[in-house]
């Protein structure tokens, strides 16, 4: 015994979305019919929607229901400098930080060998090309701190080196606010790696 | 700054899903736009079909794609049985037991006054009418062991025995292969009151 087939291709289908088990599957399923078609009908418009016009800027790679996206297009931004980031959320976090006037690149992912994910597979092999045909003035990588994002930013500053393009990593560290204690260790190791003599 | 307007609408759409908050509608997003668009279409599709085809089955109130469902149309079953439950998923958490062979009345919720919620929104007036049109032999309460769904079930053995229905309430106490330790206090004094002498 099962529910009725619709019912049981939503909870079939809603498992697409990620850290959606069976048990919450169910119990959404039955949440949307029970108390928001509106709701389930408005998801139903917006998938299909970001599916048919969401692509990848051809220049950054991030999404983007343009050509070029908005930040690669905009004219008041330091198009001679270029962050590496991973993710469009790491884009996001950069933005909302005030703290970047330059452009992006995005890899949506990282170098992974073991999963077959070679310079290529995130658009490496390009980007270096543009880099030094538009004679990028720095590169600053904001891969993550985990060990496929530094074997990401090792890669590329390698390569771009040896281009003669300036290449520069993000700090990390003890994050501002962040105490001591709470920290935890491969972050203080980082810390402790990368201090810096005080002036 | 936020996302492409796309992605903002998904990420907003999808919190109509309980117990997705912005980060995991976020993390959702990016996920199906970058590796599964496939599963993102089935999903709009699975959740437009249900939404236009599911409805509640006009003798039971579960959901069905027709108009009487499957089990109140199924001639084996005990029609002059009827078991009462707060959910379609009560429904299927007793089909999986295996030990019933009747029919069920979904309530959709329980009784619930401060929201609004009385006797006729949960369909208890035209369930009560059917009992006695068909002279029901049994009506057996399944609500939840809360404060609601014993609220509810006491309303519904007060009414229905007034017109001289038998009216039972499913056994509450230690779950079987349960250890007493961490069984929680509610239970174990539903199990205490509920009692029966050695035979
Ligand atoms: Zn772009
Ligand atoms: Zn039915």
């Amino acid at each position: 015994m099962k529910f009725s087939p619709a019912l049981q291709e939503l909870i079939e289908a809603l498992r697409c979305l990620p850290g959606v088990g069976p048990k919450s599957a169910q119990r959404m399923t039955l949440h949307l019919l029970e108390r928001d078609r509106e709701g389930a009908t408005a998801l139903a418009a917006a998938l299909q929607t970001a599916v048919d016009k969401v692509d990848h800027c051809s220049r950054c790679r991030n999404f983007t229901e343009l050509e070029v996206c908005e930040i690669c297009s905009d004219a008041r931004r330091d198009a001679g400098t270029i962050c590496v980031v991973e993710t469009p959320a790491d884009v996001l976090a950069v933005e909302q930080s005030g703290s970047y006037r330059g452009v992006y690149f995005v890899l949506m992912g990282h170098l992974s060998p073991i999963d077959g994910i070679g310079p290529e597979e995130i658009g490496l092999d390009r980007f270096q090309q543009r880099v030094v045909d538009e004679g990028i003035e720095e590169v600053i990588l904001a891969t993550n701190p985990t060990v496929e994002g530094e074997a990401t930013a090792y890669y590329l500053s390698d390569v771009l080196q040896r281009e003669g393009v300036k290449v520069s990593r993000i700090a990390h560290g003890v994050p501002l606010g962040g105490e001591l204690e709470y920290v935890d260790g491969s972050t203080l190791a980082h810390a402790f790696s990368g201090r810096r003599p005080v002036e």
